[in-house]
């Protein structure tokens, strides 16, 4: 997985299960042992983020609750993002994240209901007023989108600390519209 | 370019250029004379949707201005977008917007400027504070998303109009904090 990862920041999606097993070191037999073809891999990649992600974000519900999980919801989302980098943007999905949810999308739906999770405290403590949690969650993904923390980060030379507290911003600014 | 967008929203860009020879009944030597390779074709297509969302865009300035204009353009590039549909999902560059800004990639320079212009006026006439504008163009393009368009339209099935005036309302409010 480290392997596909630093082959998905140089060259995209544009490899195969041989260049993969090249670049860790490994029999090419092995490598089709584990996975049928590269969108395999993708698969298992894009679930290992969101895995990390989600651990991250429900680690915090047990020591803060309301705009301070927010904020460090959006902090620690950047700051793996910026981590995982190039890599990521390459193999989102082209269907709808609403969409995944929708079909039980294991990642996808574990990632919902995190992040309705805090929206949901966030109306309760009326930091937020009551609104359609499917669309607050959409808002939030979509702002927070790998491409666009890669390009503050890269582009404009933000420091992931101040892309965190923008976009954390941004996205409040824009769900407090009832 | 027609056929390209079936072919897009019915595979993704999983075709072939003797593909696009076949689904538009021409000859496959044709479609090599003016292809090097499907990339071409993918962006061909996505100059396309840009130019006709620029042209729309640069349309409005001469009608309207201000809040109105900002709105008349989320509208527009909803109504144009749902046109699309889910062709252009699968052209999405992997590279930041801004980045594509910073190196004079042609369509994405033209969509900036026209996105800057409309933020400049909403500042100058006070509906917005002063705020850094590559940042609040990422904001628009990025929940103006065609992913996000199709998922209101398709997931949750709502109606073109509706999906423009909250994505606008969505973004000012974003953009409302300096």
């Amino acid at each position: 997985m480290d392997a596909a990862g630093e082959l998905l920041a140089e060259r995209g999606t544009a490899f195969t299960l041989p260049d993969l097993a090249r670049a860790s070191g490994v029999a090419t037999a092995t490598v089709y042992r584990h996975f049928a073809g590269v969108h395999d891999v993708f698969a298992e990649f894009y679930q290992r983020l969101i895995d990390e992600l989600v651990a991250e974000l429900a680690g915090l519900s047990a020591r803060t609750r309301g705009r301070r999980r927010f904020e460090a919801a959006c902090a620690r989302w950047v700051a793996l993002a910026a981590g995982w980098g190039r890599a990521a943007t390459h193999i989102r999905s082209a269907d709808g994240f609403l969409e995944r949810v929708r079909r039980d999308d294991p990642p996808t739906s574990a990632l919902f209901e995190e992040l309705a999770a805090i929206i949901e405290e966030l109306v309760a403590d009326e930091v937020l007023p009551p609104q359609d949690v499917e669309y607050a969650v959409l808002v939030w993904v979509t702002l927070l989108d790998e491409r666009v923390i890669v390009d503050l980060t890269s582009t404009l030379g933000w420091s992931a600390k101040r892309v965190g507290r923008t976009l954390a911003e941004s996205v409040l600014a824009a769900l407090a519209v009832p």
